[in-house]
């Protein structure tokens, strides 16, 4: 990756503080921008994803719009499921539905039956939108995007969205090989999906364990990080983000044995305590509250001064959200935190 | 409170170690129980709460069933809101929504121009099944029931459920003068609901600040804590239970500098661990994984067992779920983790 190894997010990826400290939101490309909206019109979510112009569009964007330092490739985490085949939509305002949810040990037969490496095969569209991206960016970085098999497993074994992930959590105790069988399948398909996207040109990837938090420390270490770390092994030399929400008691865990460049930490931590718990051996990314994206810019700009400040006690930190960009969030907010950070001291 | 006393559930409260470990389940009363359902075809679920003889069949009937350490007062955090003439109704499947959000500077002084003693006026119905219910208990103690303001807010600011309460959490930062006008003021609103079910007989309150754990610890402190403490306070020589989700980090906070006697601990943290956070002075509840209530009983019985053992390292002990009953429950299995408890050493 001649092109973007001495880009702010891939220098502070691998530890470096470059001269100014990068950003990037996480759900920058989609929802919040009125371009992205008149671009969806009449087409369906899956579609989108799987539509390598559309993507690509969606993509870029954001990148255009608010100067930020890195694309995130616009996709679904269900979307390598649906390239292997199996059936799921996007039901709007409320998230991914599947057909069949994978309950019992004959459903997990089923479903690890398709062999994993059907997803690079099928994986031509996400291939051709990564190239169209990674053209036009020039030397910013593309990160790559997947979905970790927990989540991925919370939404497949209910069905669909839930709330305190119940299904797939019982599947871990009541039946703890369906469990490893299921979640050793997602992390091949997890990491066909970023292969994919790094042979086409991604210069970093982002494995989303959004629902992580949900999970006691001891049932993360028994049935999870082993299948998330499957997932992220195995794709050469590529810098890596991990990222949940309401992971402070399982931070430390999530730097996968130092397999992971940088973890991601939602707004209820200070950045300067996850800094101190994950050792100085990892970047921090993070750590801009949601909440605040509509507060007016005085409060708003202290509060992105105090987590850039607190971000120095890191070895190095990439500044995002604590969360995904809320729907109904004004898109002139998240350019200006962007000239704001890069205004500050790293 | 001379008949209840003597009772496992208020000597755990008070810091003793009864017989027997006292075990009762959020929402107990309610939806998983098929006596339940038959009971409210036909009525709406604030109409139920407001109907003294209904509220109090549907408080005694897991009582009755499953020989509970302490009867739950069937309620529902809005009702409150209700009495106090606020428009708010239940609906099914999603939750509470209320007509108007309660948004602004402005919204906030129409709501709070409301007199919370009208809370106490309008308590007649409660107060008439909460007597029903401690008749027909005897020695069992009925448990008064109450949202803790943040939560309450929570609702109330969005207008309806919310996945991170984004909007309740700006208004922290956004008008921190509006926000402590509501979060006081709900206060004082949950105080008078407690105050009515403690007149007419209930021997214990459990605050419900379930959604707690979305909060930074500072923001915790700053602008939650001094409301939840404003709740409780006052409320004379009664046990006080202090319950949220997910809040590992917040959680020797919650004891609200000890008004707390107990503090309520999710699935996510083992008690003796909590037990170490609390320092010793601090009765702990909890803490069963909702999620493994449908494994093979053998992996339950090992796992209730497990929190029984972990809750030695607290100074009390009483049982109950990480988390409310979900809906599909089996009783039966409600049933057999109590007489399982009930023979444990405790």
């Amino acid at each position: 990756m001649p092109r973007t190894a001495d880009s702010a997010l891939l220098r502070a990826l691998r530890g470096d503080r470059p001269a100014h400290t990068p950003v990037w939101f996480m759900r920058q490309a989609g929802r919040s921008l009125p371009e992205y909206r008149e671009l969806r019109v009449g087409t369906r979510m899956l579609d989108a994803c799987l539509d390598p112009a559309l993507a690509a569009e969606i993509t870029l964007q954001p990148v255009r719009r608010h100067g930020v330092d890195a694309a995130i490739f616009f996709s679904d985490i269900v979307v390598p499921l649906r390239l292997a085949g199996v059936e799921v939509e996007i039901q709007p305002g409320r998230g991914p539905v599947f057909a069949d949810p994978v309950r019992t040990r004959d459903d997990v037969a089923r479903l690890t039956s398709i062999e994993p490496a059907s997803v690079a095969a099928a994986a031509g569209p996400v291939r051709d939108a990564v190239g169209i991206v990674v053209e036009e960016l020039g030397d910013t970085p593309l990160i790559g995007f997947a979905g970790a098999p927990f989540t991925l497993a919370a939404y497949l074994v209910e069905g669909g969205p839930s709330k305190e992930h119940l299904r797939a959590r019982a599947m871990m105790h009541a039946d703890p090989e369906a469990w490893h069988g299921l979640a050793g399948w997602l992390a091949q398909v997890s990491a066909a999906f970023l292969g994919a996207q790094i042979e086409a040109g991604a210069s970093a990837v982002q494995l989303f364990d959004s629902w992580a938090g949900s999970l006691s420390p001891a049932d993360y270490r028994a049935f999870v990080a082993p299948h998330s770390r499957a997932a992220l092994e195995g794709l050469g030399d590529i810098p890596r983000i991990h990222f949940g929400v309401g992971t402070g008691p399982i931070l430390a865990d999530m730097r996968l044995d130092g397999l992971a460049d940088a973890v991601g930490v939602d707004w209820r931590m200070p950045l300067d305590e996850a800094a101190a718990v994950l050792g100085g051996r990892t970047t921090v990314q993070g750590n801009i509250d949601p909440a605040l994206l509509t507060a007016p810019w005085p409060v708003l700009e202290a509060h992105v001064g105090d987590v850039v400040a607190r971000g120095r006690a890191a070895r190095a930190h990439v500044v995002n959200l604590g969360h995904g960009v809320p729907p109904e969030t004004d898109p002139d907010v998240l350019t200006r935190i962007v000239g704001l950070v890069h205004s500050l001291q790293p």
